[in-house]
């Protein structure tokens, strides 16, 4: 049996691994979902009867590479063996035995989140949370941690029908603001039996919009129960009848926030706190690496075509590309800068969309924040409320081709999240823009999309 | 932690919030929710899992402005940026803790009324619950104080149906006029667990037509009655397969009506009364005062388009204004005077509609009232029944456009309302009377003027 380096001894697993069985028996567990994300955030898994636990705990599950990653043609047809040739094979999902939980929703079904690695051992490159892994430890070698949170703004409807005009007309349950379902209070106290916990709920500007915000954490955890929280509301709203979507829809808003703040590594003082109004040096560098980004960042937070619509303020005229603003307390601009609440200040992005990969958005965060700091970039001298601006103002493609051809151009990012995502990411999408006419096309991609 | 000017220490508020964690536990409440009023006097809230509530109520919670007021871009396409800058930022609800009330027509919920600052600490020139805070002070400074109270008249449909010609027809449950429904016995014990007083229900003119008016109290109590009532009677109206609404059909009349009266600060004696049929000297200012602003005052009573319909008795020609008429006991007239009643003589303003927001109507009322008062106007000399009139008679504009010229151009209310504010809700208007043309959009409006 070979074995996979990297790993130490099998068993100091064990008493995570026995304090998991005895859980699996306590609470009459039949199933165990073994669930990754895919490169848009929706869970891909394999479920395995609970008695398989222990081994499959070990050694991992294998799934067709796939499951996780479409599978393109290329367009021309020279032969080409190298970059063909590993789309096709197996990858191993590693489970992260810390992410262990029951599902209170589901009959007899528990989930836990895995790590995909190629069968030789080495994490796959374009795999969403090892990248963001990579860039976590960054950030501890260079004594740092991230402290963030997701607030997402989403569309709840009731039972949706299909006739020949283009809007979905969903007459009787859109009211949700007289605030009192109990689906509403199952997913709040579901969500806190697996970890995640939301802060606060609100309903927001139309009909059916509904805003949950999370309470922040540090590292990692952030995105996992982000991603729990993606396919948890969608099972529960089904058991309820309703559907819920994180995908951008004509004339319904959403939005997928993530407010952050640098702390130093032992998580004890916030790195943007300067007890002025003003970043500390590091701040002022961090955001100026996500401003320099931000045409290739955008396309990470924003990666559906019309969930860039509103990067344009208004509807007429269509210039080719929108400004990149930042402000202080200034919700229209593209980072805004918060210096009140109880943790200290912090940055919010809303740039991002619900439909994006909560995954990919921390660690392209990450990664241009660090390029930031690691260049020294500053955008800014001291100031009062008025100001002046000499260098280049950033800006950000409206059309999604252009966005990929930012993130193509974006050595930074390149390294940063790797070479093969990225362009296994750009030639994603273009192959999305092709394929996009006709209807019944568009539907798989509801399904797809869910 | 920043501080926030202007609050004492905690300490002192812990007892407070101790007796508010007691009632949590005691009546088994899971979710606060915190909400304060927008611009029309709907509420706008977030809901929290009732064990944040000590931190929340300490530290506030922190929403983007544009929950409570809508975004607009320029006119004109010129960039400037002082005024466009601080629309976008966070404001911080910070709760009002006197006003926490278990609600009782849901399960498991509480409620609490919020005063919204910006986050400087400053509280918002344009929330109208710190604008009648505000006026109020001002009465206060000058050693008086205002009884009033609100009488709302509004109408309460069956299910709703669209077909394709313009009114609604409500068959079954049309005559609530016996009296006796479940429904309305529900609504005044609710309302009366959470403070509002209802003195009386009563059937009027047209089928479905409902008149409520309240008791009235001193200074800030009346308009978060109202705003509660307002709130309360749609959730309790759909609980019970009814529709409140206080938005002016034609063919429907609505109205809310502010009767009030000026007394001394400690609430001891009526200002307006002189022991005759008349109004003492500062009645008669503070009526002049009324008069002089009542242009600009329309549009803040009848802010919508379709309540000013009923300014013009008959419906052939069409002037540009109407008369502004005063009365004694005349409920024909503008404003009504009373000599009745167990609470000395007060002022009825017939000009206001079921639409307006009552924090606005009551800041408007006691600016206009408190100008007269300074400049000591005074339109009449002592008279018996048959009178005969000199000056120039005041008039109000048909139209909502003029009602806006007229209200920019008062120099009074402009300083006494806030400059930001007047600007905004001029602004605020003109938007809607442009974006008024086809069908669809008006719905949008149904569900935008709940």
């Amino acid at each position: 049996v070979g074995n996979i380096p990297g790993f130490q001894q099998t068993v100091h697993l064990m008493p995570q691994i026995e304090h998991i069985k005895q859980q699996i028996a306590k609470e009459n567990v039949h199933f165990v979902r073994f669930e990754a994300t895919d490169l848009h955030g929706v869970s891909r898994s394999k479920t395995i009867p609970a008695r398989f636990f222990q081994e499959k705990a070990i050694h991992g599950i294998f799934m067709p590479r796939s499951y996780l990653e479409l599978t393109l043609n290329p367009k021309d047809n020279e032969v080409d063996y190298i970059s063909a040739t590993n789309y096709n094979s197996d990858i191993v999902l590693v489970p992260d035995l810390s992410t262990f939980r029951v599902i209170p929703w589901a009959e007899k079904m528990a989930r836990i989140i895995c790590d995909s690695y190629s069968i030789t051992g080495n994490p796959l490159l374009t795999s969403p949370r090892h990248i963001v892994k990579r860039q976590l430890n960054q950030l501890q070698e260079s004594e740092l941690s991230l402290y963030s949170a997701f607030t997402y703004e989403f569309c709840i409807y009731g039972v949706a029908e299909v006739i020949n005009s283009k809007t979905i007309f969903l007459p009787a349950a859109t009211l949700l603001n007289d605030h009192d379902q109990p689906f509403i209070q199952q997913l709040i106290d579901g969500m806190y039996h697996i970890g995640a916990n939301i802060e606060s709920f609100s309903s927001s500007t139309g009909p059916g919009q509904v805003e949950i915000s999370f309470r922040p954490e540090f590292g990692l955890r952030v995105a996992d129960n982000a991603f729990s929280f993606r396919t948890g509301v969608k099972e529960l709203a089904k058991k309820n009848g309703y559907i819920a979507s994180f995908f951008t829809e004509t004339g319904f808003f959403n939005s997928g926030i993530l407010s952050h703040s640098l702390w130093d590594r032992s998580g004890r003082r916030n790195l943007f706190h300067s007890g002025t109004l003003q970043l500390t040096d590091i701040g002022k560098n961090w955001l100026s690496g996500l401003l320099l980004h931000s045409p290739a960042l955008s396309c990470l937070v924003a990666p559906g075509v019309s969930c860039r619509k509103r990067f344009s303020k208004d509807g007429k005229e269509s210039h080719e590309v929108a400004h990149v603003t930042w402000g202080t307390n200034d919700n229209s601009s593209s980072y805004n800068i918060k210096f009140h609440g109880s943790n200290g200040p912090h940055i919010e992005n809303n740039l991002g969309s619900a439909t994006a990969n909560p995954y990919l958005v921390l660690a392209a965060t990450i990664a241009a924040g660090l390029d930031g700091i690691r260049k020294g970039l500053n955008a800014f001298d001291s100031a009062s409320h008025a100001s002046t601006l000499e260098m280049k103002s950033p800006t950000v493609p409206l059309s999604l081709e252009d966005a990929l051809v930012a993130l193509k151009e974006d050595t930074c990012l390149k390294e940063a999240l790797g070479e093969g995502f990225i362009s296994y990411f750009v030639a994603m999408k273009q192959y999305e823009l092709e394929t996009e006419e006709s209807d019944t096309e568009r539907n798989k991609f509801l399904e797809y999309f869910i």
